[in-house]
């Protein structure tokens, strides 16, 4: 069922025991939710925790520091910046058919939850931060953090299109609220590790333009890994810099999984529709921004992605 | 004279033929409040126009298409976003010591002006963008692009510290009135020249590492612009990336002359005052981004740069 903000809190008000389950490869507007919304459940002296298929990168760090960590039987399921139930990854099956809540920003949301809140925002921490404000909880720095924190993660740092007036707003008051501002953003967009530093480099050389330039393909390779120190964990940025090539349409980055098959990202700008392009592949996403798995090799997914492409700029 | 913003658009609401002078060299905010400040004062049916010892990148083309070009000879004339004379480039001598009115945010700003309007704030734009609200002027699409790019690129796309919940209030607005935020980060953030993603590996190339790895140096030499195509106009973004890797405190970006001789770019995190780093060199600019020009080869001013980075770093 459909509901608004208001139900929403009034669902939560009355609930103990809450699960928070986020998705798999975490991102920071997941996650943003997912620990934003479980320091505003504690402090309303309610049990909560937050689960995550995968490990949570370190920089996420600061969301969850000093947050105690109850065992308890939940009594209530809620998902958080989650379209459909796989992609919670391994844990899917667990809480399948299960989820009482959804609070989600995706167009692709298959509607699994018993109640799903959806609203079309930038990020869905923007809904979360209205969720809390009905909740009549009061937003302290830490829930500021973590909000401040999906709201410029999904957005590039405040780049995207997809940014709105209301976004820039919400962001003032997350500020207002001690939201450090500086601190996330030199962790999320200015630091490189050293070994990130040098898987992007062979990124970059790997960069190969397509369909008289529309189409920019980056592949990371085991290789690229073992060469580089880095890890799947670190690849986040380098989706981002496949479009920026003037004239690029369409960036794709390609990335090798250890069994030899691969992940697709794509980046696009207004004329392609990224998410209607993942979804010939069995992706998803958002109409910038989307992604997909391929159960073939990296030059055979080139081949057949770039195919595709070919058809969209068409 | 110090003034307020009310005194400030008193100012220009008894004057007519108003010359805005930029800052050589020009960026998004200089040029953002200077076109802003035109459109506004020429709906007010007085004249107005903008002038900057530079060519001004094509890019910024969208901040005066469509600017009605008036000549006159001047009454009033205005430096926005301009700490000392001499940055006005080689048409300070023009004006010196008749400049009637300065909008500036830097606080190192040397009083030139006969009225002094100075915010500390994270633009010039904002300061701005309060005189064209209190002169009465409706912000309109054209206004409210040229005032959102110098938030935006004065910021770094709202990553910086600098930026305040203020700062993020006024994008907020400027969105309302039309800013095209989308494009406006596209182009200024998102769209690199095929010539500057080829001088963007060659710097990258180039960065070397010293003081335990707490200082980068990128050096961009005439050969590196002949290489790739590109020149001097396209650097801008190339000084950021100097403190992108871990650990990094102090990224300095040296650019050479056609005369043998460089110009060098400082970016600090807050434990090192940019500012006063460059003032060592004769030059300023912020806490955390600055700039000096040296009578030396890149070679020496490396040399004499590294070593006084070692000095600020005990």
């Amino acid at each position: 069922m459909r509901i608004d903000v208001k139900k929403c809190a009034a669902l939560l008000k009355e609930q103990d025991n809450i699960l928070i389950l986020t998705h798999a490869h975490p991102d920071g507007d997941t996650l943003g939710c997912g620990f934003g919304l479980c320091h505003a459940l504690l402090k309303m002296g309610k049990k909560a925790r937050v689960i995550n298929a995968d490990e949570i990168p370190k920089k996420y760090g600061y969301l969850y520091e000093d947050m105690p960590v109850y065992d308890f039987k939940e009594d209530f399921i809620v998902a958080v910046d989650v379209a459909t139930e796989n992609l919670l990854g391994p844990i899917a099956d667990l809480y399948s058919g299960r989820i009482d809540l959804c609070i989600d920003h995706h167009g692709t949301n298959t509607e699994f939850a018993e109640n799903l809140l959806l609203e079309k925002t930038a990020a869905a921490c923007e809904t979360v931060y209205k969720v809390i404000c009905e909740l009549g909880v009061e937003t302290d720095k830490r829930i500021a953090d973590c909000l401040y924190t999906g709201l410029s993660t999904d957005t590039g740092c405040f780049r995207y299109a997809s940014a709105t007036a209301e976004t820039y707003r919400i962001a003032a008051e997350l500020m207002d609220c001690g939201a450090d501002n500086g601190r996330i953003n030199r962790i999320m967009f200015e630091t490189k590790t050293k070994t990130y530093a040098k898987l992007e480099r062979l990124a970059i050389e790997s960069m190969q333009l397509y369909c008289r330039d529309r189409v920019a393909v980056i592949t990371v390779t085991q290789k690229m890994y073992e060469e580089s120190g880095s890890n799947e964990q670190e690849t986040e940025a380098l989706a981002p810099l496949t479009r920026q090539v003037e004239g690029v349409e369409i960036g794709i980055t390609i990335r090798e999984k250890p069994d030899g098959t691969c992940k697709a990202s794509f980046r696009t700008f207004e004329k392609v529709n990224a998410a209607e392009l993942a979804k010939c592949f069995n992706g998803g996403g958002h109409p910038q921004a989307s992604a997909c798995r391929l159960n073939c090799s990296v030059d055979e997914a080139r081949k057949m992605l770039v195919e595709k492409c070919g058809e969209f700029l068409k």
